[in-house]
This record gives C-alpha cells, sequence and structure tokens, in this order.
C-alpha cells in the first residue's frame, strides 16, 4: 500500500491515501465555504488546485473541472459524472504519494503546497452538499425488526410490505446540518397521560445511520434500474444521524408518516467518502427470502458495505461511552435498490439528493443498537455510562458522535465524525 | 373599482386589475425564465419593467427590486418582504389602472408599453419559484372524514391526533411542474389478489388542494407563532393538484406514509396570487370544538378564505365534464396554523418552501368532492361525464384542469388553470 509524503499521517486516521473523501471547506484565507479533500490530519485545498495551470492541465477533457472545484457545494462536481469523481481520486491520490509520477505539481511546488495543504484545524467544516431532497429508508432489517417486536409482537414484527419493497420516507431537507451543528431539543405537541401536551420532547433519541448522495439523476417519468444506480448514480456516502423525537411521533405520525418528530434536524459526517473509495468493502446484505419484484433484482450479490460503525455518548461532564457498535452491512436493501424503487414511478433524483439507509442495528444485543428507543426498550431499561451516569433517552449537554471506518491500519477508509450536542429547548 | 387601459379584459378574466398574480415567463424575444405579472389576457413582462428607470425610480427604497425582479424565479422577489409585495403590486395597479396617477411611467410610454404588455399566448408559463421543500398538510376536514369512514366506518373515521394538530407529511420537491407539464401514469408495487406485482397504476387520482409558497422563514431551531405567518411569512397561493396512485400508496404507506404513491407528480397553476390580493375574501374555516395548544391560537377568526374552487376532466375525445365544485373554506387548519405547527420543534423554513392544503372537499354529496376516492367510493361507483363516458379513476389521455376564483366580475381574483393531462406508463 503506498504511503504519502504528508506530514504526521496517523495510522489510525480515517483520511489515509486509500480514502481521500471531499468535503467543503472554509479557511481563514477564503472564507468562501469551497471543496477539499482529506489526508491524514490535513485538508488539500481544491480551489487552490484548481487555480494551478500544472494542475488542470491533468484534466485536458474535463474544462469544466476548475470551475467545479471552486463552487460553494460538491453538486457541480458530482455531477460530472462518476468516471470524473474516479480520475480525479486517482489522480489526488498520485500528487499525495510518496513516490508520486508528478512530483513537481504538488510535492515540490513549495508555494502551492504551501497554500492547498491546510492543518484541519484550520478548516471549518460545511454542508458538502446543496440537497434538493432528503428521503430516509427503512432498511436496517434488525432496527425494524426490534421496534416492531416492542410495538407489535414477535408474529407481526415487520409490516406486510417490509420484505416486498424498500419502505421509506420523505424527509426534510432544510434541516440537514453538518457535523458540530448544535441540536436544539424540539418542543412538541405529546400525550401525557393520554391527553395531548406542549412541551420539550422527553424522548429524544438518535439513529445511526448510512447517507448517500446522489451524483446524477433521472429525468421525471424515466426510472434508475438498480444496475445502473449501481455503476453512475452515486457519488458517495456519509455517516447521517436522524435525530428522532419518539414521543412527537408517536402522537403525530398515523397516517401520513414522521414529520416533526423528525424535520428539526439531521447531522450527516462532513466528508464525502466517495463510492469507488468504498468498493473494497462490498459485502452481503441481509438475506431476503422473499421472491423480489424485478426492477429489485440484477444488482450484485455484495450490495451493500461493510463499515465499523460506533455510537458514542459524552455527557456533559465529559465522561465518553460507547453506547452501539454495528455494521453497515445489516441493510436488507442496497442504496442502488433503494434508487430503483424511489423512481419506479418516474420521481426524478437529482444531484445533491441525500437518501438516509434508516436505522441500522446488529443482530446482537443492546450492545449493538442503532438508536436509543431499542438499548432501552423504549426507556424501560436504563443504558449505563461511565461517570455512574445512565439514560433512557438523551439528556440536554450530551454529546453523540458517530464514527464509521473500514480496512487495516495505514489504509483506512473511514468517515470523521457525525456529532451533535443537545442544546436545551426554547421556552415559550 | 378601477378599470385597467389594458384592451379587452374579459369581465370573467381571472386576472382583473384587482388581482395582480406574479408568475415566471420566458419569451420569444427573453427565452430564459422572468417574472411577469398577469392582467386580463396579456402579461407585463416585470423584466422590460426593471430596466427602465421611470419605473425602478418608483422604489426607492429597495434599491434589490431590479435585480430581484430579473431572476428565473420568483423566490428573490418573495425574499423582499410582505410589504414590498404589498408595495409593488400597488404600484402596478396604478400603473395599469385607466385612472393611473403616473400616465407617462408605462400607459403613455408606447416603446415600453408595447415591449412590455404581451398576449398571455405568446408566454410560456415556468414553475415560478424554485421549492426547497413541499409539505403537504390534510386540512381538508370533509375529505379526511370521509375517507376514515370508507376505510375505518363513522365511528372511527378520524384519527385521535386529527383534531389537535395539523397532520401533515414532506412531499417531493424535485416533482412539483407547473401547469400544463405531463403527467405520466406511474407504474408502481400494487397488491393484485392479495400478492404485489409491479405495473401501471390501476388507481390513478387528482387531489385538489390549494398550495402556499413561503415568503420568509425561520433560523433552525427558532419557531414562528400564528400570527406572525399571518403577517410576514406568506408570499401567496396557487392551485394544487396532488396526483396521487391509490394502490401504490395503500400497499407501500405503513408504517411511514405515502411516498412512490405521491412522489410522480405535483402540478401547481403558474400564477402566483399574493397574499394581499386574497385578503378580501377571508372566510371562517370548519369549526373545530377541540381545545387548542396554545401555539395554534391567536390568529384570525377568518383564517382561510373562500375561494370557489372546480375540477374538470376533459376526455381523450374533448368532451368537459365539472366532477366537483366546493370551495377553500373547507379547511380546518389555517396555513398559519400549518406553519406555527411546522416550525414548534424549529424545523427550518425557506423563502420557496410549498405547502399544500390537502385535498379539499365540501360537506355535501359526490358533486362536492375533491378526489375520485370519494367521489366513487375507492371505485366502487362510477362519475357519469359527458360524451356518455364514465370514470372510477383517470384513464390515459384524460386532462384534469381545477380552477379557483373570488370575487365579482370585472374585479375577479383568480388563479387561471392547474392542468395536466395523463399520459401512458412507461413500459418495461
Amino acid at each position: 500500500m503506498a504511503t504519502s509524503w504528508v506530514p504526521d499521517i496517523d495510522p489510525a486516521s480515517d483520511f489515509s491515501l486509500a480514502n481521500i473523501p471531499f468535503g467543503i471547506i472554509s479557511t481563514p484565507d477564503d472564507p468562501t465555504p469551497h471543496p477539499a479533500v482529506a489526508i491524514g490530519s490535513y485538508v488539500l485545498d481544491l480551489k487552490v488546485l484548481a487555480a494551478d495551470a500544472d494542475f488542470t492541465q491533468l484534466f485536458p477533457d474535463t474544462p469544466s473541472l476548475p470551475s467545479a472545484l471552486s463552487q460553494p457545494t460538491l453538486n457541480a462536481f458530482a455531477a460530472l459524472g462518476r468516471p470524473t469523481h474516479r480520475l480525479v481520486r486517482s489522480t489526488l491520490q498520485d500528487l499525495l504519494s510518496s513516490d508520486t509520477t508528478r512530483p513537481s505539481v504538488l510535492r515540490d511546488n513549495e508555494a502551492l503546497r504551501k497554500a492547498a495543504l491546510l492543518p484541519q484545524r484550520a478548516a471549518s467544516m460545511h454542508l458538502p452538499m446543496a440537497i434538493g431532497d432528503y428521503t430516509d429508508f427503512y432498511a436496517g432489517y434488525h432496527h425494524a425488526h426490534a421496534v416492531g417486536v416492542m410495538f407489535r409482537g414477535e408474529a407481526n414484527a415487520l409490516q406486510p410490505n417490509y420484505l416486498h419493497l424498500p419502505v421509506g420516507y420523505h424527509g426534510r431537507a432544510s434541516s440537514v446540518v453538518v457535523s458540530g451543528a448544535p441540536v436544539r431539543r424540539p418542543v412538541g405537541q405529546i400525550l401525557v397521560d393520554g391527553k395531548p401536551v406542549t412541551g420539550p420532547s422527553r424522548k429524544l433519541d438518535i439513529e445511526l445511520e448510512l447517507g448517500c448522495f446522489v451524483a446524477r439523476g433521472n429525468e421525471m417519468g424515466a426510472r434508475i434500474g438498480v444496475r445502473e444506480a449501481e455503476d453512475e448514480c452515486i457519488f458517495g456516502y456519509v455517516l447521517l444521524n436522524d435525530w428522532s423525537a419518539r414521543d412527537v411521533q408517536t402522537w403525530e405520525y398515523v397516517p401520513l408518516g414522521p414529520f416533526n418528530g423528525k424535520n428539526f434536524a439531521t447531522t450527516v459526517s462532513p466528508w464525502v467518502v466517495l463510492a469507488d473509495a468504498l468498493e473494497p468493502f462490498r459485502a452481503k446484505g441481509i438475506e431476503n427470502a422473499t421472491e423480489l419484484q424485478g426492477y429489485l433484482k440484477g444488482g450484485r450479490e455484495d450490495g451493500v458495505f461493510d463499515i465499523a460503525l460506533e455510537v458514542d455518548l459524552t455527557t456533559a461532564e465529559g465522561d465518553t461511552t460507547t453506547i452501539g457498535r454495528t455494521s453497515s452491512k445489516n441493510l436488507i436493501w442496497s442504496f442502488p435498490q433503494m434508487i430503483a424503487h424511489h423512481t419506479l414511478g418516474g420521481c426524478p433524483m437529482r444531484t445533491g439528493d441525500l437518501l438516509g439507509s434508516g436505522t441500522i442495528s446488529g443482530p446482537g444485543g443492546v450492545g449493538e443498537r442503532g438508536s436509543l428507543l431499542e438499548m432501552t426498550e423504549n426507556g424501560k431499561k436504563e443504558v449505563l455510562l461511565a461517570g455512574m451516569d445512565a439514560r433512557t433517552f438523551l439528556k440536554d449537554g450530551d454529546t453523540v458522535t458517530i464514527r464509521g471506518s473500514c480496512g487495516p491500519e495505514g489504509a483506512r477508509v473511514g468517515f470523521g465524525e457525525c456529532r451533535g450536542r443537545i442544546y436545551s429547548a426554547v421556552q415559550g
């Protein structure tokens, strides 16, 4: 495995040379949000690179690349298509490699290197994409099953449609925020002793998910096949926490689904790990013995990814406990299947659309669960924390951090942090 | 009531001097979409006006107005706020009035008049706003009740939450199209004899709704009160047809709500009738004896509008039947209440967000219903049409046209058409 000339890359870093995730930064020198990639504890400013002729001449067939790498979101870059993402990523891997074939472009160009390579702590992270529509699926089989058992018993745990189609709902694009943004406990209408009252949610929860950004969509009325989605339509992946107010959701969701229980905040990790970077970590998802409809067939056997996921809860006092560990392979539908289903009736997808997997839980016990709802059986049991503390649902001052990575030390492909701290509800 | 010097205004026109709705047009001379208002059978090109110094000097306190009136959507104009909408509309009413106080600006400026005033048939209409998020509510009481009776019986017609909060769900912004855009019958997964199959929807339906565009939203974590929503947050209104595939919806919607059954197309009328234009037509909505939560109180008694609505169905053979007539006052929640509820937990609304009222039906019989689901009792009865024809649900080649207006002849405030024709499903 090639190593990088970038200094001090921790072997445990999520951002090895094997990764090269794309994000949107602002810096003291350029406060307008613009693209960068992460490498070790540094960021490489792509807008600075895009202004350099030695760099842009490496992409003679993509004259719009410099402009795409200078926008305030990654949408223009994503829209260039997967072959371009592949070429740009592999070129950056070469430029950052110890045995780069083009040392003069970056490694040995001191002025450019100093201008473009900055410590991560000097950069602020922004939402990587302008999100047109956000859709959240429910493909985490063990989560759906566990929640179903809780509310309807073992015999009726899964709804009749669950094994036949990727159940999903339209989420709220305006409330998607980047890791680190504060999360305010929502006020909502909830039932107390059978009567509706208005007040701060008492059952504020997390949902550990994988998010997927669309590179290329479809015209209205057309549809996208599973294989086409796999090969051409996905830009990359992020970690996603679909914060949920369970008590608000319980009262509001019949018959039209979750609304205020979900639309107050959804946090995504800032670095988009490109589809190509995750290819080596393909895995088989949850077996589904159901005979599928044709439009859901034809994808790869190994349609999901084996990304090790963990959820940490840090109290206001600073004590951190890992409350859940699982893998993103615990999905019964792949993202390409979700896209095929989403577009079956002709619904147009656009560059920058965000898809959530649904909460991911493992098949095992409390320690493999992606929501407090499951870990605490809807508040009946406590999750014990470091510092002699315990939780049923989240407390003001809690910070939740999701992490995810795959690959060995020194060649890790990871997401960094998807983090949010809970602030007290607005009164009044 | 003042009259206009614009020629040949039909007294029955939706676009009297009392209206002045805003839309986005393109013309042979300027194919880039840009703002206009409708007056009689003409459009007044606002981008042409915005380039004229005599016009712009009428707005010395709004230096950004010319730019806002030259954009490809109305978002920038909407974001200027309701006092500016009011001033621009009343100024245009004056300029277009027979007894205008400023004849030299437009009426007597032949060059400008000829450049700016065009027959409506010379203009193509475009989606008026860039829609960030689309939310569809369920505030049509008689619709919710009738559908509830149909599926759960009289005793359980309304869900327990229905009278306590404006039930709604997140819709799909990418599939909102302007009147006249073709509507392709969606393919979907549906149950036939209890088994899922994939095929064209057999229960394609309409939903007669009023739509509302947001002028000014809220910061994430903040909320908007009912009165604030009423006074400051609404830009204007459109007619809306939330096309629905009932069979797709029935199979998919438990537990997360409608998805592919709704996301293939939503049609809106092209002209945004400003909030001020509808003020004279305020009315009381459906009485709700429930003790409301505080955040839903404090709005005006006459929180909705009495707009006469009708739905026409035109067959491929060209026979037209009015299949439904009702009023938009048949809502149990006002748009300001919907906005207050939507933002209760801090969900950010943005300029250009679209809210749908939910299907509007009257309290009377089949002729007052806003969906075929109700008119035909879910396909059990036929609606008779002109030309010896009949329908349970929509047939390929059908054109559905929704109209809405208020006010007397000569001073009518109407929406024009919200129209879509059904094209056959994509095979394969």
